[in-house]
């Protein structure tokens, strides 16, 4: 059994041996507990932390129920399995009285473990259920496959214009770096955009390794970027479309979110580069719009007053996106054809942010 | 320039230099003439067509869009380039009196498009942004990547754990099969269950080739399942969650759509067999259910007026569903440990369809 997932045991144990009442102890993840470090650029947890005593029924429940999640955890470990966080919810039915009452309550256990152990839930075998990204370019990396053997695949030469799905877990028993060559990251919000980069072949012409992040980007995504960063010193470049959400998703990459601050140093990159689409792109190349919905404009008002966009370049962008009243996607650079984006956006956004 | 376009911009260009008015003629997409038909299991256009003549203002109009349209499509062939559907609608801005109102415009005319050549959209080099479906198994494939090259791929061996993503386009242009050693297609509904066969090696242990086709399957994942069976004669079986949108989702695969009545012998496949899961799985194999919402209700009444639920089987399911006022998810089948679904569960509900 992992040794941090053990040591949680040992002491419930030795404290039951004592005779004294057995509790767990983890840092406080009120809101007050999460501040944004400044220096480091991600969200952060302080020092407060929570104990939770066996004497009250309630937290004598959730210790219940942490020790039958490490046991099942400890059985995957044997059979070489994984579980999808649903799954744990549903096995639980055979728990008795660790039951879950809803999977909000064991995912928030599966996080409350991950607060304790620093380990991730996937290094705990519990997954979700979201697909990893897509990636396209010159990057060979070996995978450990089901079988138990590492499988080498080149990212551009081996697959096929899809790309190589990254696996749910890329930590280094999964996934290892073998070489690669290419000069950044470009993590590309839509398929459709993905695709045309793809087409264009700006992976080769341009020396990027392109990943398409579907939305939102997964864990497993944000890891994989912020290996290629840290491992490999790649710098990453995220090109969204032009509005609000597509700025939180660039935030995500970059600083990460308060509800993963206890794992920030693992998934965020700080040091990533927004490429656009820009308030100010919308104004410079005239792209088509649509206006903003009052839900933008709000979601606009709430990023001013967020840590994470307290620059000068992020105050000035969200205000002129204020001002215009418009928002614009990816793909309304085909304005210009299919190659504008390739052969005149790109190299010129490059450019000016120094990454070319 | 592909002939069936080519015969459209011809019969303009007649009529035009014969000093009539230009038109163009179509099946009529009116409901009324789309029936299902009981013979081939799909649904069909029957006989009525409508004439566009160009002596309208909104038909003149349409029919210059509609020319665009395929001197971009020919533009396209000649750069060895493909478009994004949303892509095409902001290219339109630069057409002048060509330029769309809005993507349901463009989209509804590339349709148009579709009935009046039979040719797929994905082979006028037009595609939507939905990502393909995830496969793994025993068949080894060529694709034509973007480089012009056909790149042969084992779906098993070649790929990572979250297998071999399927292009926009499975033509055999761009898609030959080069060998196969399976018994069945397993089509998939979620990403979880997906992984639990991939895990627990399904594939291997059972022969069979595994499709995760992400919730509402795509037109190229439709297309790739009918290929399978059409071309190797492979049987394909449809495993979903319990609920009246998944019983549509296994329609979809079988019988197809109204809205792709035109293309329904290329993306429907009418033998698919459903594994589950049913209602009578939720009594029989006594799974965790959530409640009925109004909506569920509502929608398993419409498909009691389906024509494709229009057999026993289906009737009872339906029916069993209301009496039960229950569903349940594929995963459910984890209160009885991980293994439950490949060791129990599919290998008999396999044997009771005759699969195996």
């Amino acid at each position: 059994m992992n040794e941090k997932l053990k040591s949680i045991v040992d002491e419930i144990y030795n404290e039951m041996k004592k005779g004294q009442i057995p509790k767990v102890e983890l840092k406080s993840r009120n809101k007050d507990n999460i501040v944004f470090d400044n220096l480091s650029g991600v969200w952060k947890y302080g020092n407060n932390t929570v104990k939770r005593y066996a004497s009250k029924t309630n937290s004598a429940k959730s210790i219940l129920k942490m020790l039958y999640i490490i046991d099942f955890i400890d059985e995957m470990e044997q059979d070489l399995k994984t579980s999808t966080l649903r799954e744990m919810y549903y096995i639980s039915e055979g728990w008795g009285l660790g039951k879950f009452e809803s999977q909000d309550e064991s995912d928030m256990m599966t996080e409350d473990l991950e607060v304790m152990t620093t380990l991730l839930r996937e290094e705990m075998r519990l997954r979700p259920e979201e697909s990893g990204a897509s990636v396209i370019g010159n990057l060979t990396l070996k995978e450990m496959n089901r079988k138990g053997e590492w499988k080498e695949i080149n990212c551009r030469d081996d697959v096929g214009d899809a790309g190589y799905t990254i696996p749910y877990n890329v930590e280094p028993e999964k996934i290892q770096f073998v070489s690669e060559d290419v000069d950044f990251v470009l993590a590309i919000e839509t398929g459709g955009m993905f695709d045309r980069l793809v087409e264009n072949r700006f992976d080769e012409k341009m020396r990027s390794l392109l990943v398409h992040i579907k939305g939102q980007p997964s864990r497993s995504t944000k890891r994989l970027i912020n290996r290629l960063n840290k491992e490999l010193h790649i710098p990453v470049v995220v090109f969204t479309d032009g509005d609000p959400w597509s700025f939180r998703i660039f935030a995500s990459i970059a600083y990460g979110a308060i509800k993963t601050a206890h794992i920030s140093d693992i998934l965020a990159t700080p040091n990533s580069e927004f490429v656009g689409i820009t308030a100010s792109d919308i104004v410079r190349y005239e792209l088509p719009t649509d206006k903003l919905s009052d839900k933008d404009i709000e979601a606009l008002h709430a990023e001013l007053e967020d840590p994470r966009f307290n620059t000068p370049f992020w105050k000035g962008e969200i205000e002129t996106m204020l001002n215009l009243g418009k928002k614009a996607e990816q793909q309304a650079l085909a304005k210009y054809g299919l190659n504008f984006v390739t052969d005149t956006y790109l190299p010129e956004k490059l450019k000016e942010i120094g990454i070319i």
